[in-house]
């Protein structure tokens, strides 16, 4: 037995560094916090208790494992979010009366709230707002919980707050619930779980970003409201950095660059979301493939072509029509000669044609694996709201794989794939790199296909190849896709954002409803397993991603232009031409600026259109048949002979650095 | 003055080798032919005089050019089986009385009738009808011409020949004529034009090959009629050799060898005329990709990428539709959330999307010719019945380029484009090449855009061109697409055959209506013209005729399979695996067979499997770190060290020989 229960009024609290110390049974977080520093003190947002975030002052009682959540954890960001969207109700409600609130969560980055209003907010009132709510983390209000009996809190919305939104969730919602939550600041309150900031004087900087409109319970039936967007901070410096951040990225931003760089174009007399690919994208999209293309050769896989669209009778086959028709592009109907009417969908994913190649002929467990791999360009309907430049988009190239395998081969080639995905996010420079293993959502079996057996199976070999690989994995419940869980590659970019890129997916669903067989060595027929993968997952979608990773700035292996031969005066033009067609012939790809400008212009010019290397020529440099290098963003790079610069850059090329 | 104006009773007859010879006046084509020769007057169908085929019987009266046309030239063939389609409805009229007939012309490869007639056709009449053709031929009807006024042939046909359907014709289509002509052979009669053989004598050899249906004047709404084809000869002997022809054609059909050598599958669960390309029909298609993309980067293209569909608006600007809208796959309507609704078109062809391309920014003089290009997959209806294969599909890969030039630039680069098309050829080893300018038809000026100067401007700029190039042309009127002449590659192949593959073409229209625009050097705004070019043409198309001209012996460096290690015995398969894994380090496309079979056997699999390269492992090869190497179809080709042999095959693929 340990002390602590020898001494029932002292509990044990099992600090994050592993540390325990004891402390007065009914000590809260904040107490708890300032036992170890003033600053963290300070900094404190939340508790974490028993992995779940809760109040700073709730009294604790009984030995705990706790953390103290600061601004620093996603989790301190979301529960400072989400005060800061109460705050800004309260400012709302006192500069605006009469106003009522649906919804108001933390986000990805930030909060929103939903208001019943009947001002109309424009730009202005965002400001007027923004004074208010630091206004009100000036005035210090401590927020505080209050539970009580579902019927109480029904009574308090109707009478005191006369909030219809509020009694409405009370009353559907959390009808089974005997016990809610609210939490008060002034005048305000709200209907909330929490938890929340002990005192709205932690709010010290905000920025309120934008205004949309969205539905009562996303509902376009009921009422219509006003959506604010904001964000918060606990300082001024904080705000600075995340404005700066924002900066960087309108900078950027990959449908700018893409337009200043000459990589791709949109335009509605083609379509919106169906990008057209500009030499100089076509370039990096093609260095791209080729990239893969070995890498796949290499690794067996067999390239194969199928055609954009398909009989619509073969996605009723898959399923995928039409319960998955919203995110489809509607059919077109064929009229034959002889009268006979067919139906065809714009193929909304490959797997279909690589099934039906598959079962072409009969396969043997010699045969096995079997990899499909197409560059396949795919159609989607994104919603017109949703669609982003290449990022989100309605056609795109998939660089699609089909796996077909025996089970007792099933975890090796998961391995292989993930071995693969990681090779590419390695080469393309991602360093940061998140893994999820896509689970599916047990309470929600009637979601999938297959057996929950199947399933079991599935997630269990899933779950071996990333361990085998020694992935540093989370779990995603709920995440994997009809036919089987996946394993999602998500990617940090240079701005610390999320992209969901690769992923490799089990299926056993398919094979069934394709009827896809192997003969085993047993002579009879047998299911395959098939992997269905994609490292890059769409060609558009990462190209954009590497656009913003790299801000442009691509490694010399994928820059449109590699090098560029800017003489320093007309006199050494001729040696610069020469030096010009070397490089050509060289395959690397260079340009010559033969203007009558001063080679610093040239130089800025160069730098501007982000080419990596700049060969000056000058006298000196024609008398001794050489050339100096200048690498983009770090200036000179020394003086080579014509072919050793060649070789050098045709080395860094190859080995793709 | 000539001697023979001296001597009115004698004409001057100028044979084609340019001797010119006396004949009394009257004299026929057969008297002519018998004085220059007995087997000439035997092989001779009709004759040609003044560039036009007439009747031999024909006396001829003044001074002529004439030229004894035989079987060996194809309008002797197309003389020779008119009149056998004569000789069919003669028989047809003795085995089956109450049959009439409508149109029974020669066709490229023979002949057909349609015939209106109380019996159902059968394949077993087929040959009845055959055996009573040649039995008529043994009767050696003498055919003969009557020339009448078009009232008396009414009633001729009217009454003695009860026949409707020349009546039909006589009082409809030749109302406008005085004086028509009839063919008689023994009790048969037909409404002709002719020539026609003098006799039927002269038919020896004849097959009847198929019966299908039509309509009467090829319109649905009138009768129905049996449509029966045939083809005939002066001799078994030609019967036989076009008939081992047929078999090689058939045996080379790239429907069956791309099914037997897994090249590539059609499914309606695809759709009609969709090709699947396979993994080994994928290596041909990627190997001729890169090749072309090698040398068209070589040669300043620029690739690009651009989505399979677009807005139908684009087509409405480029006047494809609804113009052409019976050659498309009709619009797909989208609805986007918003309520907006677009419809889109599956692209026919590329050009739009590339204009746009072009107008996306300002282009100048000095920026002049850009080339555009990308390997871009269009979708075109074809009926149902036209389907064959890769080469008559609905979905097909275009090797499409678009050049924008000043004027001043045009012809360089019709050469250009010419040259790469030439060497695409003689790389893939079609020799045999003919060139069609295909011209407008100015009788018809409608059918086309743009004006009359400016299609004498394209029209000589073309012709200039191809002087330039050397080419040996024919010209094609009324060929012309509807914006620009074209220079069309006619190929045939191994057996002879004709096939359209390569294509240049010249526009001045689209620039027109995608006002298309670059600043000279005067400042001002001007037209660029635009180019279409591709070499392959369709790759599907290409590749379907290359297999039936290689039958599907491919070269080594197109070959999915360009080698196959065959040990001998087991004692050796661990060097054979060393040679195997050596090879494929190297690129090469290797299997190995490792198969308890005799090595006899495993070169008998590999010669059907029609491997080029069989590397025989033994003992000896064992031993002395050597390989031999055996050729498919050639056989021994001699013993190597493994690196030789590697180097030599490497550096036949590399060179495409």
């Amino acid at each position: 037995m340990s002390d602590h229960q020898e001494n029932p009024a002292m509990i044990a609290i099992t600090l994050p560094d592993g540390t325990i110390r004891s402390f007065p049974s009914g000590s809260t977080g904040l107490e708890i916090a300032l036992s170890i520093g003033r600053k963290l003190a300070q900094d404190a947002i939340a508790l974490k208790f028993d992995g779940k975030a809760v109040d700073l002052g709730i009294p604790l009682t009984a030995d705990a494992k706790i953390e103290i959540l600061t601004f620093d954890s996603p989790e301190g960001k979301n529960v400072f979010w989400h005060s800061a969207s109460h705050i800004m109700a309260q400012a709302i409600e006192e500069l605006f009366p009469g106003s009522k609130f649906g919804a108001g969560p933390a986000i990805e980055q930030g909060f929103y709230y939903d208001i019943d209003s009947p001002h109309r907010f424009r730009e202005t009132d965002l400001r007027l707002i923004e004074e208010r709510m630091l206004e009100i983390g000036k005035r210090d209000i401590t927020i505080t919980r209050e539970e009580l009996p579902r019927e109480a809190a029904i009574e308090f919305f109707s009478t005191v707050r006369q909030d219809p939104y509020k009694v409405e969730i009370l009353e559907d919602t959390l009808k089974q619930v005997d016990t809610v939550s609210l939490y008060h600041q002034d005048k305000f309150t709200d209907l909330c779980s929490g938890p929340h900031l002990p005192s709205t004087s932690k709010l010290k900087a905000v920025l309120l970003t934008n205004i949309s409109s969205s539905f009562w319970r996303g509902d376009s039936s009921r009422e219509k409201m006003q959506r604010i967007y904001g964000i918060a901070f606990p300082s001024e410096k904080i705000l600075k950095e995340y404005a700066a951040r924002i900066e960087e990225a309108k900078r950027r931003d990959h449908r700018k660059l893409g337009a200043e760089l000459e990589l791709f174009m949109l335009t509605p007399e083609v379509g919106s979301g169906l990008p057209i690919w500009l030499p100089k994208g076509a370039i990096i999209r093609n260095e791209l493939e080729s990239f893969l293309k070995e890498e796949q050769r290499k690794r067996g896989y067999l390239p194969v072509y199928t055609p954009h669209i398909g009989n619509i009778e073969l996605y009723k086959r898959s399923g995928h029509y039409p319960y998955y028709s919203d995110s489809q592009f509607p059919p077109l109907t064929y009229h034959d000669e002889d009268g006979s009417q067919e139906q065809y969908l714009l193929k909304p994913m490959n797997c279909p044609h690589h099934h039906l190649i598959y079962s072409n002929r009969i396969r043997s467990y010699r045969d096995l694996p079997i990899r499909l791999t197409e560059f396949g360009t795919v159609y989607r309907h994104e919603q017109s709201g949703e669609l982003n430049g290449l990022v989100r988009a309605r056609g795109f190239t998939q660089d699609d794989s089909h796996i077909y395998c025996r089970p007792d081969q099933l975890v090796d080639e998961i391995c292989n794939a993930i071995d693969l995905t990681q090779y590419v996010f390695s080469t393309l420079g991602f360093s940061n790199v998140q893994t999820r293993l896509s689970m599916h959502d047990p309470a929600n079996q009637a979601k999938y296909g297959g057996t929950p057996e199947v399933w079991e199976q599935a997630e269990k070999d899933v779950k071996e190849a990333a361990d085998r690989m020694g992935i540093d994995y989370f779990i995603g419940i709920g995440e994997a896709s009809f036919y089987g869980p996946k394993i999602d590659f998500i990617v940090r970019d240079a701005l610390d954002r999320k992209w969901q890129l690769g992923t490799v997916q089990v299926d056993y669903v398919m094979p069934e409803r394709f009827d896809l067989t192997y003969v085993g060595s047993d002579g009879q027929k047998h299911r395959p397993v098939v992997i269905h993968r994609a490292p890059f997952g769409s060609m558009e979608r990462f190209i954009g991603v590497l656009i913003e990773h790299t801000a442009g700035n691509f490694p010399l292996w994928l820059a449109p232009v590699q090098a560029i031969v800017l003489p320093i005066a007309e006199d050494v033009h001729d040696y610069a031409r020469t030096v010009h067609q070397a490089m050509l012939a060289a395959g690397i790809r260079t340009e010559i600026d033969i203007r009558s400008e001063k080679v610093g212009k040239k130089i800025r010019d160069a730098e501007v259109g982000k080419i990596p290397c700049m060969i000056v020529i000058g006298q000196k440099e024609q008398e001794n048949g050489e050339v100096s290098l200048r690498r983009h963003r770090i200036g000179d790079a020394g003086r080579f002979s014509l072919n050793g610069m060649i070789e050098k850059l045709q080395k860094e090329i190859t080995g793709r650095t």
